[in-house]
């Protein structure tokens, strides 16, 4: 969180011109609209800083640029872009008569987030997405306040990151070696987009699972996996029995968390098979020695406290998968634990466990939209309650928040907008808004499909949610 | 059928040069690839028609335009359109050398269309879909061999048919009297379009029930719902109890028979609700009248049976919702009736019952596909079998083909192609290609992988089928 738009206040006092409410999404903390009417003249409009904000925000590049941004959102008609101030959800309440003048009608709005983190998960290694569409992604979550972009950058059928330090990772370990990788300036390019709109990046690089494409252009990281005596040929996870391993994790890590700023860092952790392990007869001698027994959730563990202790080293904030707390319990306390797995039963027992053992929990298993079923699937996403779990108030405080994960398995450039949009607005409202005021779907829904129009109104491919139109259609096809 | 690619003849001979049988798309129904291959010169590239051919095509306008349509897509390095002649699943045969180089493999195929009939159905009234999102869907169906375009252009929720005759169905009608219709201007594009691809345009405009748009713009025409003894302002299907209806329905299909040449007409029939017509007295009356009892599916016949007529007078062939057929036994036979309703076990049964009636069959209920499911649910298309059901070989004759739909609940421009492409692709090779050679769907995938690359080169927003990547992604986002 080390941008500048934490320095805007919490809660802030507008007060302006708008007619109908369920143009606001996510749903502001408090709303009060009046009938009240003000006509808005583009020419003439100006927003300035409060007195209480001016001396801290005067200079503030981010806000500055934001409402260079903001202006032909709100007045669509004007091509200049006359600087202005603006908070961002007030944006949605300026609206246009037949004859194109603006008004907006007087309205007292306090906001926050109830939660801190309110995430996207991107998976480019299933399918590279080209930069612009990643530019793209961040432009719409910005619009419905996310606030971080979970980067899985980089898993098993691709390794599109250019590393500065082991460059053949991408060249052998991309889909393509020019072609399908992101170089250092993409990933600036990324930092620096996502960091204009109030988005955090935290990358992942997944380990020690999930890593065959790092073997490509990696030699004598994975473990080889044997059949019988010898070894057949193919791969299994990073090698935890290889000293080459951990310097390899040191000098890639240090890499990687200097390219990416944000003070957390995912480590992945998930989904280790062991079968290739048990298969290794290096693998087992170290088993042996470490006296893990048959244990294999040991020897993960043992992976992913050096590789946490390596990032801990870096200044980094950890976090990881659920799966290296179920395996482990000596897991530093600082660590944030993903949840990722299962129906809401599960989920809400492994919430407790984790925020009962102190750690700070980011609930995902909710919200794996790359899963798709037919119909209005975005209120299965609405109706979830991340605090409806067993636990004191301290243990609630420990939720940080909440992440959307558009998994890449059968998602590219040609479908991920109109997949991602508006259907993660609805875990955005779910982690932005009060819950006790926006528990029903059927009331959020006109008001979501006012916020879609919206969305294709500023160029989002966002599908539609039932029958019927926009005044203003997407134009980019 | 009045369009001359019916003079390609049914039978042709090739001999080119190509090294992957992965990458045609439906497959031939005779196919065999050499290891013998040809470099081909674009600058020294020409097809000519052969000698059987030549007297009947020489003149054949839309085979010349598809040959410049089809260079740049063979030749997709060079800008200038050089006439070529070209057979349509030969263009994917066509492969580049890293150097740039294009090559080809010795080749012969024998082809012909397994079905008459290989349509989809685009709804254009749940959603408007702008004229570029219809042309851009004629071009991917050529690609695939789709030859009938099923424009379900009118429905409850708007009526975006802009009439010569009756102008306030759509200026009342639409969802914007301007920027949501189709003008007569809009529909020869779709008909100039669609022809030159060897397209049939068969329009459908549903009725009796599926017309609450008609209303708006055309008073006297729906029923009057009754509460009680009084009407209740809500208005049902057209009013089969009085002469106004079939006056206007005359002069309707009247002019939109002559706007849409092809020999075929859907009038739909389908889910007729008779709650209304029940409570409605002078409907109630005209029953009596006609001794039909208490049964409303007789006076649905009724109508259906004067529209028939009414088309039949219009020297069109007259498609129908199964549901016609359902309620109905009078109905002429060359009536051609469009399965929709049920799984597997349902629709064999249907398609027996009415190929037993000696009616021709359109089967459209396998391929819903704008119900989606996660994963590769393209396979649930191809497993498909339209000749498999109890029946004798005249009755198989019968079936003329299937109908992949997507209907537009969900669907509008900004998802239609990510959606249709490459899923309705399984349907195509089903209705195209020899099923004893392409009974599987594990061996059709890596074709279809294949295919859908070809298709993102082409410019199609066609979706991927598994995690990895094209060589040519797309490029239009």
């Amino acid at each position: 969180m080390a941008s500048c738009t934490i320095c805007l206040p919490a809660l802030m006092m507008l007060v302006l011109d708008l007619n109908t409410v369920e143009s606001v999404w996510p749903l502001p903390q408090k709303l009060a609209i009046s009938e009240e009417r003000y006509p808005l003249s583009p020419t003439h409009f100006n927003f300035y800083y409060g007195e209480d904000q001016a001396s801290i925000m005067k200079d503030c590049s981010l806000l500055d640029s934001a409402f260079t941004r903001y202006f032909p959102l709100i007045f669509p008609d004007l091509t200049s872009g006359k600087p202005v101030m603006w908070y961002l959800a007030i944006v949605q309440l300026v609206q246009q008569e037949e004859d194109g003048t603006y008004f907006i009608n007087k309205t007292e709005i306090e906001d926050f987030p109830s939660f801190q983190y309110r995430g996207i998960l991107l998976d480019t290694s299933r399918h590279f997405l080209p930069l612009k569409a990643i530019l793209n992604t961040l432009d719409a979550m910005a619009y419905s306040k996310f606030n971080v972009f979970h980067w899985h950058i980089v898993d098993d059928p691709s390794f599109p990151y250019q590393s500065r330090t082991f460059p053949d990772l991408s060249s052998k370990g991309a889909y393509h070696p020019m072609s399908h990788i992101y170089t250092q300036s993409d990933v600036r390019r990324v930092l620096t987009h996502a960091r204009l709109r109030g988005i955090r990046v935290i990358p992942e690089f997944d380990s020690p699972g999930h890593t065959q494409s790092w073997g490509k252009g990696q030699p004598n990281l994975l473990t080889p996996c044997y059949k019988g005596s010898s070894p057949s040929g193919t791969f299994g996870p990073i090698n935890p029995a290889s000293a080459l391993s951990y310097i390899f994790m040191s000098q890639f890590l240090k890499e990687v968390t200097s390219v990416f700023p944000d003070p957390y860092f995912h480590l992945g952790g998930d989904e280790v098979n062991f079968s290739c392990w048990q298969s290794n007869p290096d693998v087992r001698a170290f088993m042996q020695k470490m006296g893990f027994g048959k244990d294999y959730t040991k020897l993960e563990s043992f992976y992913m406290e050096n590789i946490v202790n390596i990032t801990s080293n870096l200044n980094k904030t950890s976090i990881v998968w659920q799966d290296v707390f179920d395996y482990h319990e000596r897991i530093p306390k600082d660590t944030i634990l993903h949840i990722w797995k299962g129906l809401p039963a599960q989920y809400k027992a492994e919430t407790s466990r984790m925020t009962k053992a102190g750690h700070r929990v980011l609930l995902g298993a909710p919200w794996y939209i790359n899963h798709i079923a037919y119909g209005q699937d975005w209120r299965i996403s609405y109706n979830v309650q991340p605090l409806n779990f067993s636990g004191t108030e301290e243990q609630k405080k420990l939720v940080i928040g909440g992440e959307v994960s558009m998994w890449g398995e059968y998602v590219d450039a040609t479908n991920l907008s109109p997949r991602l949009w508006p259907r993660a607005c609805a875990a955005a409202e779910r982690l932005w808004s009060d819950e006790s005021q926006t528990r029903s779907a059927e009331a959020a829904f006109p008001r979501l499909q006012a916020f879609r129009c919206s969305l294709l109104r500023r160029g989002v491919r966002a599908e539609p949610l039932s029958p019927g139109h926009c005044s203003d259609e997407y134009r980019g096809i």
